[in-house]
Formats: C-alpha cells, structure tokens, sequence
C-alpha cells in the first residue's frame, strides 16, 4: 500500500487555492481519515509568476499540462481549471492514464458527463464530482449512500445562489429587478455578463446532474426547459406574499412511471415551506423520496472554501477507494434511456395574473374557460386599477396538468375582456 | 463472493415491519446496487401469531434469539427490538460471531456505543447506526463522509419530533402547552407517558450520538445538560414572535478549542433561520462546519418508513463493504478524551422575561446589573401590567457568556424592583 497520495491540479484559481490550502491546513486530519499522507505533487497554471494568496512551492507549478495528466507519480487529478474542451481532454488523458479525478467542473459534467463516466469505469478509475452541484452540500453524495435504499419521486433545488440573492433582495425590499441585479453585481454576487445565472442556464446543467443521478436516466441539456427570472416583477412577488407564497427560482426533476420532467423557472412556494426560508445566496436541494418522504440538504452554493470542502471530500473518498482497491465500483452510469414527461403528464398548481376590462361578465367568462378546460380556482384576488377602466386579477388554481393549463393561457388572450397576461408561474410545495 | 446475503431481525415492530418491507418491495434495485440477493433469514418475535400487517413466511418466525445471533446462514443482524440490556447483549453476541449489526435504537448508542463499537472494530464487523438520530435523514453518513474533510465546530439540531409538534403547534395557534400536548396524545404524536421526550432525555441521547460523532469525543449523558419544553408558556412564544424569534428546543453539541458544550433546552432563533422553518414532527439539524460555512440536513424524525430507509441504507453499507471486504474498517471509535466547556465558555444571546414594580428607577437598577456583569442588551419591551402596580419587562442580551448570565439571573431575585423572573431561554443562530 502506498504511503502517501500525490495530487496534481489542473487549475489554482479561487477554488484550486482553497484545495491547495485545505490540504495542507488538514493534514491531520486528513492522515488520520485515509492512513497515508495527502501531497500536493504538481499544479497546472497559466502563469507561474502570478500571486495567488495561497502558499505553493514554486517548483510545485508547471504550464505543461503533460506534467500533471502524464506524471506517473500524480494518483489523483483534480480538475478546477473550468471550461469545456480542454477541461475534457485533459480528464479524458488523465483517466486514460489509470489516475482518478475529481472535478468542480458542473458545465463539464452537464454536457459530457457520460462519456466521462463511461471511461472512468473502463479504465477503473474514479470520477467524483460532488462540487459542480451546490458547492458545499454533500447532495450528491446523499443520493447515491444516504438515501440508496428508497426511490426518489422528485428532485427541487434552490441551486443557483445568484438568483437566489436576487430573488431575496427583491422580497425583502420591494425592489425592482434591475436594481438588485446592479447591486448585485457591485457586490460580486453576479458576473458583468450574468446571462448564465439569471436565464436558468447554470441550475439547468445542475439539474442535468440531479436528473441523471437521481433517476439514473440518460438526459442532457437539451432535455430541460428553462425560464429564467429576468420577467419576475415587484407585483409578482408583492401578490405572492399577499397569497402567502414566496417565489424561488425552482430547478425540478420528477419521475412517474418511468417518464421525466426536468425543469428550472421561477416558482411559488408556500412561504411556511422549507425551500422558502433558503435566502440570499444559499442553495437548498428538497428531494422526495418514496419511503423517507420529504428530506432537505441546505447550504452555501458555491465560495472557495465550501467548493473546496466538497473536492476534498471527494479526494477522500477516491484515496480511500484506492486503499481500498475498488476504484471505479462506485462510479454510477445511467442505466435508463431518455423518456421525458408530456405536458398532460406534468402536474402542478399555477399563478397567473392579468389585466381585465372591469366590466359586469369579464370574471365570469374567465373563469368559465378555466372550467371548460377542467381546471378549478384555489384562490384569487381581483383589485381595480385606478383610473383606466381595467382590474387587475390573480388566480391560484387548484392541481391541473401543463398541457391544460398552456391552453387556457393561449384562449385567454383571445378573450375580448382580457387586456393582458402580465405573468404566470409554476406553484410547487403544497 | 457470496451470492446472496442473509439478513436476520431482532424485532418485528413498526420499524421491523418496513424493514422487511423495503427489503421484499426494492429486491431489484438493491440487487442493482449490491450485486446479489438481499434475503431475510430470521426473525426473532416475542410472539409468533401475532398478525403484523407484514407479508412474513411464518417459518422464518422464531423465539429463540440464538436462531438468529448464532445462526450460521445469517450474515447481517438488524437490531429493532428496542431497550437496552438485552439488544445490549444480542448485539455483542453477534459481533462476536462476526456478524455486521444495524441497529435504529438511539438508547443503546447513546448509553453503551462505544463499547459496542470497539466490539466491532475487534470483531472486524461493521456496526451501523444511521437510524438512531433524526430517522430518515442521512447525517450521520453526511458528518463522516460528505463533510469528512471538514472540521465541524457546531451543531444544533431538532431532532425529536414530538417536542417539535407540540412548540410548532403551541406557536401557530396561540393555545397552552397542556391542551396541545393532550392533543398530540390523543393523534399519537405524543406517547402517555410523554416524560422521556418533553423533558428532553430523547433529544440529550441522540446529542450524545451526534458528539461522540462529531468531534471524535467520549462523551456521555451525563455530560448533556438538559431542559425540557414544560415550562414554555404562551407568553414566552408570544413576546419572542413580537421580537421576531421561534421556540425551538434545540440540541446543541459545539467544540471550541477542544472542550465542548452538549445541552437541549428550548431556544429562541430568528424567525428566518432555516431552523425555525422546520415544523410539526419534523428534524433538522444544522452543521456549522469550519470551511464548508453552514449547512442544515431536514427530514422526517420517525415513522415506519423513513426509519426502515435508513436501516436499509445503513444495510446496503454492510453490504458493498462485505463484498469490499472492508468491514469494520469504517466503523469510528472517538478519540479524545471527555473534556467539556465551564460555563464561562459557553457563548450565546439570552432572551429573559421578568415582572418588575412599576415604579421610577426600576429599569435604572435591573440595567445597571446587566452592565456590571459586562452583558448589554440588544431588544427589550416592557408593558405595564394592568391594574396591579407591576409592568413586564422581556430582554435579549447581546452575546455573553452562561455564566455572567447566571449570575445576573440570581442577582436579578435580590433586587427590590424584580417581582419575579417568569423565563429565560437561550437565543442561537445569528
């Protein structure tokens, strides 16, 4: 058996850094955990000279990537370099090379997680991945052990912390949109560009990752269908709160008799539910189990010291593997082909709020074409706007279908009493 | 390799029951995850008639506990008989003949766990006790695997459910602790005889679990200070919502500088925090964990099948490492010795409530003694009381230590203007 474990980074930005110095700051512990020393044996940078506020031997860094993926004393590769291509090959090389990996890498792991896995298990090797769903949140990892004996149902995240900060800002303080995103931005909270974040476009990868592990079902990017939170307003959140609901950009990953749902949008949730009290920029992943019932795993989403926590985890998990000698065994490929839900087979409750002419028979004729389509109201507020002839109304509606619920939404534009649709949202956690 | 595994019961109850449940209604997904036959072999009833509500082939029934703990063909035994002395000595018996124990009873863990853990180290046998705290919530596989290379420096947890239901309850409704608790007797959520629970004792054993675990330490019961959900009034509830707090009673085990604190008591947390969202007979608990920051696992606290789930998973662990052949090998002895927190170590926020005469330069002498003793107060409220010359007065400090804040509390009697202390709680999760 080995005495120690070499590591060898590709990538020393912020969450490289924060591998680098848990290494070295638990060794302890982390001796204690695995029986053998933990090293740092060679770290891939794009510039040796750069000053990175985390304390590397010099002669640790190399520019060569070769030195790291084709280095016969590196056991494990972490990759925390980002980016697709590249990040890929590099992964690819390494397992080729009899090394395991571990990777934060969410974007990587969307798209080409697959075939990743499929040559972890050829060439025996591990491929962890804790990191790139909901940073410091063991979830993964509570999915395949935790929860192994019991079938999941369904799968809700908070897994996007940006938005979530959003979303917490505009609720907290009545503000708009744009100007939580600005502050957001000034605060590092969001990117300058921050399409990713708020189009849905980064909780849809994670929720790939939820949906492939979870129901071990081939699915991808593709498969998702995402609404951002780009078009939630102060009144969409104002009425929210006057229903008691609170709305969260929700990613959702059901199962019914073997069909999938993935999605990610702007969700309401009962205010006293759990995933409502997820705030500012923590995650939360809600999962539904056939036997547990509901359990809930909350946490910072990503940082550099909670991102780290998981890789090492991870690289715990590998070296024990290794000592072990069962690497590559615990590594799960989906088994099931892609079989999605239909619109008639999702099923939910919905918000939805327009403005109608006030006028004697303009609620009844909506509500009768929600009857006709064999939905039935929850709730609604209908208030008169001030000075223009039209009233503003907002239904909750009882269980329906998305197919139903769509076409109800299409016919209530045609509706001659109908000013407009101002916005419609999913509602989830009764 | 063997190709199939033979799992032996001790107990045939609710949680028994779901066991064998789960194990005939998943036999192909757990065939999928172990890589053979999961079978019961034996099961040990006190009463082989009685009808179970369980699919059981009366021939596997038996009275002699030797059929299980010294049966050959069993490799597995799975402890759900409850009490102490005897599961004490079924256990020990099994690992003594090599067998891999899982047991869900918290009592026994909490009494005799170490020495049925070293048990099992010496046997090379696996002892699981996933089960023992917060049911179907997978956080003692989370605290030794998913934050394994973390240090934890805090956790609080509610993590008995009855206590949880009769506060949510009591907070909900505005109604006295005695009516409520009569009525979560009458639904079953609340045994006849309700001491071992509202006193505290149920959530101090499995804070010891959650301890010993946490921060490697040999702690007992003993070394749990405990206090009970009886005396929280309507009043103390009432005040603390005023001041934006929830009622929790919360388990708390933290480690500072290698002494720890174990207590449960009811304690005030700001009504935003993760943990006063977790209601009715639900528990969570919340790891503070040096780099990974705060994270909260949720989940239901009991019930047949949340509680079989986790006594499967904690099976398919037995499993996977017996055909590893690495039992034993993850099993966790604690490692330092007992050493606890004095009371000037403890550190928190105190709510207190006191009626006070209502007369000039009473607030004067009660403020002055807070400033003596070095604690300034964040929040107070005082309302005369009607009618009889006396006024309530309800504070929170600012953070001090326990005793500085016991000190206060026996001074606070001797004062002239103090009528009387009516309550005084911790405050957590700032």
């Amino acid at each position: 058996m080995k005495e120690s474990v070499s590591v060898g980074l590709l990538g020393l930005g912020t969450v490289g850094s924060g591998v680098v110095h848990m290494i070295e700051s638990h060794q302890e512990e982390l001796q204690q955990r695995v029986g053998c020393v933990v090293k740092v044996g060679k770290v891939l940078v794009r510039d040796i000279e750069k000053n990175r506020g985390v304390d590397v031997n010099e002669e640790l860094l190399t520019q060569d990537p070769d030195e790291v993926i084709n280095n016969p004393e590196v056991d494990v590769v972490i990759e925390v370099m980002g980016g697709i291509d590249q990040a890929k090959e590099y992964i690819l090389a390494s397992l080729k090379n009899k090394k395991h990996v571990v990777t934060a890498n969410k974007d990587l792991m969307a798209l080409h997680g697959r075939e990743l896995l499929t040559a972890a298990v050829e060439n025996e090797s591990d491929l962890f991945y804790e990191a790139s769903v909901a940073g410091g949140i063991p979830i993964l990892r509570s999915l395949v052990e935790g929860l192994s004996s019991d079938r999941i149902t369904k799968l809700m995240g908070i897994v996007n912390g940006t938005t979530n900060y959003i979303l917490t800002k505009m609720t907290k303080n009545n503000v708009p949109y744009e100007s939580v995103l600005k502050e957001a931005q000034d605060l590092g909270f969001a990117e300058a560009d921050p399409t990713a974040d708020v189009e849905g476009l980064d909780a849809a990868r994670k929720v790939v990752i939820l949906g492939t592990l979870g129901f071990s079902m081939k699915v991808g990017l593709d498969d998702v269908k995402i609404k951002g939170i780009t078009e939630v307003d102060a009144e969409d959140i104002s009425y929210s709160k006057k229903l008691g609901y609170t709305i969260k950009l929700l990613s959702i990953a059901s199962s019914e008799n073997g069909s999938i749902e993935l999605s990610v949008q702007p969700t309401l949730l009962p205010s006293r539910h759990p995933l409502a009290s997820v705030n500012d920029e923590y995650n939360a992943v809600y999962v539904y189990g056939e036997a547990v019932g509901e359990t809930m795993f909350y946490g910072p989403g990503a940082g550099q010291l909670p991102t780290a926590t998981a890789v090492v985890s991870d690289l715990v998990a590998v070296i024990k593997n290794m000592r072990l000698g069962v690497n590559g065994k615990s590594v799960i490929l989906p088994q099931h082909e892609r079989k999605l839900k239909k619109d008639d087979e999702i099923k939910s409750k919905y918000f939805i709020r327009l403005f109608v002419k006030d006028e004697a028979g303009a609620f009844s004729k909506i509500s009768h074409l929600f009857k006709d389509h064999g939905i039935s109201l929850e709730k609604l507020i209908q208030e008169p706007v001030i000075n223009n002839g039209t009233a503003e109304l907002v239904i909750i509606t009882h269980e329906t279908n998305h197919q139903a619920f769509e076409d109800v939404h299409s016919q209530l534009n045609d509706l001659d009493v109908v000013v407009e649709v101002k916005s419609r949202y999913r509602v989830e956690g009764m």
